[in-house]
């Protein structure tokens, strides 16, 4: 797939699919595109790409499909209904579901495919909008290595660091665990500042000094000074996070490993959306605290 | 203090100790030392440095006395004991405590020395036995600012990044804040490498590919290898570790300040130093999760 002959449909634009898609445009990649709510294609229609009605005239004009949407049910529909990319898939196509997604489902998607000839892929990203946007994702890919290898030019344009992490639901369990590591991080960092501002010290000064040592992390040195800021705009969002974390969780359980951090994680992020904040960044945590501390 | 015409007393002379006071030599100043075990000092007498028998020997020789030892109780006797540093310390001779200790303690020490006319600063470090031997330690300074101006070039000899914290106990304030930034962060890297190891995924794999983004962290970075090679030798000891969370969760409680995460994180190193492990890494918290892998 060197080749830039091929069509590419796209399904699910919003911020992270639109930068996304964006990038395979300029490389030269033929789009079609889908999206619930057709507005935010425009500009890519603009440049050039086919609008679509639906997910199966996505899957039926398309040698590789990529879908970039909100939650597993989506997910689900799209990939499984009667009207669904499986069903209507062209043979030898390629589908790549990049939405944050169940490890299970991305198993029974690819036995689905399987069973009629078509390969899919599990390959969520981290490194958020700004990686999607300036092509720097890490893309975790779970599924067939040959499909994998096919589709990896498409991974170049989109983002830096690919890496296959074995068969389907792979890529899925790999990012969960990456977001694992994120909910330990970020506690840390809303409790350390808000120990740090409570015992009266200058928490900026603080951040910035302990960001370069063994406290260091992303969560420290790009929500930190969010946090103090008190600027809780979305990023990355809560609601997405939770429903990470509850995959995470819900996985774990079924394996009866016990991860008490993302545990807590859990309950601290729904007792944030509980008070409106679901809609907020995740660097919102740091509310709970900051309340805490008026008291 | 720019002159290397001043002596330093140097008491504490662990892994850390050994290397700060070994870059105090090598730039030139006159050392005393002490130790509660004195064949600890044997490289450094060799190389010039005077040994003392008790803590006030070396208060009566120096212009400035540095301490780096283990517990706050331990603190607490060579400063404010009867044969402690502030009792016999020299007039105009600046204090300073290098050990992670309590904040409160830092504000008597403080307050004892300047009736007496002597300056204290308290001044914890980040960066570990690697940052002690390299000279890059952050060093996190409370205290009187004209003190801290005195010996900054000593502090230079030992690391890279000097802050001035704020008044007496602050730079223990902010080295507590850092702790509990760590404890998030390792709590959720044992979680993520838990989790990757057991649904089977290569976790070296996932460990490098994650780095690099948004759960990207030092302990991540540096003690993720290290889980994943049964590597559980101090670095950073685990009982200290406990000390610390231990005095963070004690001044947070005082000030009804709910830090969850941190609760946790003390609760699991309790129970792995209940399982011997007090004398292993604070990287050793990944048994916890990999023996309840196992079972």
């Amino acid at each position: 797939m060197e080749s830039k002959n091929i069509s590419v449909g796209f399904i699910g634009l919003g911020v992270m699919g639109r930068s996304m898609a964006g990038h395979l445009m300029a490389a030269g990649y033929r789009l079609n595109v889908f999206n619930r709510t057709k507005n935010k294609a425009d500009e890519l229609i603009q440049r050039g790409a086919v609008w679509c009605d639906t997910p199966a005239v996505v899957a039926a004009r398309s040698d590789v499909v990529i879908t970039m949407v909100g939650y597993p049910r989506d997910v689900e529909e799209i990939y499984l209904g009667e009207k669904g990319l499986v069903a209507n898939a062209r043979r030898d196509a390629v589908l790549i579901d990049m939405t944050t997604s169940s490890p299970e489902l991305a198993q029974r998607i690819a036995i689905a495919a399987a069973a009629r000839g078509r390969a899919s892929l599990d390959a969520p990203v981290t490194g958020g909008d700004k990686g999607a946007r300036e092509a720097t994702l890490t893309i975790l890919v779970g599924g067939d290595a040959a499909a994998f290898e096919r589709v990896h030019p498409l991974f170049a344009v989109m983002g830096r660091n690919i890496v296959h992490c074995g068969t389907a639901g792979m890529g899925q369990h790999a990012k969960l665990a990456n977001q694992i590591a994120i909910a330990g991080a970020l506690q840390g960092v809303c409790e350390a500042l808000a120990y740090a501002q409570r015992m009266g010290l200058d928490a900026r000064q603080v951040q910035a000094a302990i960001s370069g040592g063994a406290a260091g992390s992303w969560q420290l040195q790009n929500l930190g000074p969010k946090m103090l800021a008190g600027d809780f705009a979305p990023g990355f969002f809560a609601k997405h996070f939770i429903k990470d974390m509850e995959l995470a969780s819900r996985v774990a359980g079924e394996q009866n490993l016990n991860l008490p951090s993302l545990q807590l994680a859990l309950e601290r992020f729904r007792q944030l959306a509980a008070e409106g904040g679901a809609e907020l960044g995740t660097q919102a945590l740091f509310q709970l605290y900051h309340d805490a501390a008026k008291k």
